[in-house]
């Protein structure tokens, strides 16, 4: 099982619109395949340099971790010798703050995940929630 | 000046639609703004794995250079050593054929650039500029 | 909106004229355009062996974030792992310490940064400031 | 013996003065101190987003191998393998054309390197030497 294109593409245009309308800053959204390959991808006008390195980092290290990013935070302030290698040993990406949420199917099944960022970390995961819901699917923004 | 997110959604959906409608095989299509930043992609269900990285690096590597990435193809094969170099110089993301193309507009000013990889290079070019087109803007694929 | 060479030349000999009446240590200073792009660049002589590397970092850091380096020195106390994950993920250039300055038109736009580095973190960001107010423009430092 | 910044300076405003006087293509000119690091830099308007990532790799090479980039040039036709093999080792930066030009004094003593890209390698390198002769010093491009 995989996100199809036309489900990432909701999600997307559903974390647009929840950002549009809480007057969030401009953030990028970034969706996974349950592979870690982008699958659909917007960044809003006058975001800053880098947003989309980051929203991906969100998105890499909650998939690569098998949960939300909100539970690699907590991790991060409990073992942040751990975060470190463990972003080493991917690659380097992976961002243990709010805002990277797995995408799951109705049976708990993984996916994909998005990764939010611009705005406060809060901000970025309920945009991510929201647009995951948009689409029908089931967000798993992690635990404190 | 920057492309804009509803130019480059438009672009991302023209490339998609000309696949579909020339029934070419699952594509990814990334468009980069003027700084080289992701700012809409789409990849379609059953590409490959990497197909975003390809698709990215044409259209890295067409902004890096400034033309077209058929021109920095007929580089390569003249000079394969010098694009090899590049790639280096750049960070690794330039990929020297054809599919990653400028785009400008009307007065010839680079906006960014797409990426297309997934079918034929020649295809993939073809997506690129169809899409291009399809959002009222001019593109520069290169030149053998 | 970009800076142009000709404010970027003026910027960097701002610079380098307030630490020459201050006689700080020698320091290198960097400006990168919106891109974040090396736009123009001076090292003093005796200048330690990577100072442009530190001081492209700052630059790097505050475009990458779209906040000046004091605003990610005060985030890289309260959230180190933040900031260790976040240079990952942007590639590895992004020092959160004072002397990375954003560069802004009167309207608040950014133009793109300066990064200093050689002195104190407090003068090195003194220095970046008056620098792009020798260039007319505005320097957005960040908070503490 | 090491270039001092009055005559990097001096370089880049005689890379410049010449590449505006040919109506070259725009440009990125850097000049790197005897250790391979950045001196001073200039990148003229509307140039191609990674111009000075080209310009550095020639700097760079030139220094690196001790031999102006013409030079490397010539060695990457004949022995491509090396150049690819040298690039690796020496981390990336070393692009062998033409452009990379040696900074050396009267008695031949090396002080640095200046990089130029943006229009063709042949008049890169005729602005880079244009430069080095404005400053006083003895400019060495390499060998075809």
């Amino acid at each position: 099982m995989n996100i199809r294109l036309d489900q990432a593409q909701a999600i997307v245009a559903g974390v647009l619109e929840y950002a549009a309308s809480m007057r969030m800053k401009p953030i990028c959204a970034i969706v996974l395949d349950a592979r870690g390959e982008l699958k659909a991808a917007a960044t809003m006008d006058e975001a800053s340099l880098k947003r989309s390195s980051i929203a991906r980092g969100k998105a890499d290290g909650a998939l690569a971790m098998g949960m939300g990013s909100r539970s690699l935070f907590k991790r991060a302030k409990e073992q942040p010798f751990f975060i470190s290698a463990a972003t080493q040993a991917v690659g380097g990406s992976l961002v243990p703050v709010p805002g990277g949420v797995l995408i799951k199917d109705a049976a708990g099944k993984v996916l994909g995940s998005v990764g939010v960022s611009g705005c406060t970390s809060d901000n970025d995961e309920a945009a991510a929630l929201a647009g995951i819901a948009s689409a029908g699917l089931v967000g798993d923004p992690g635990q404190d």
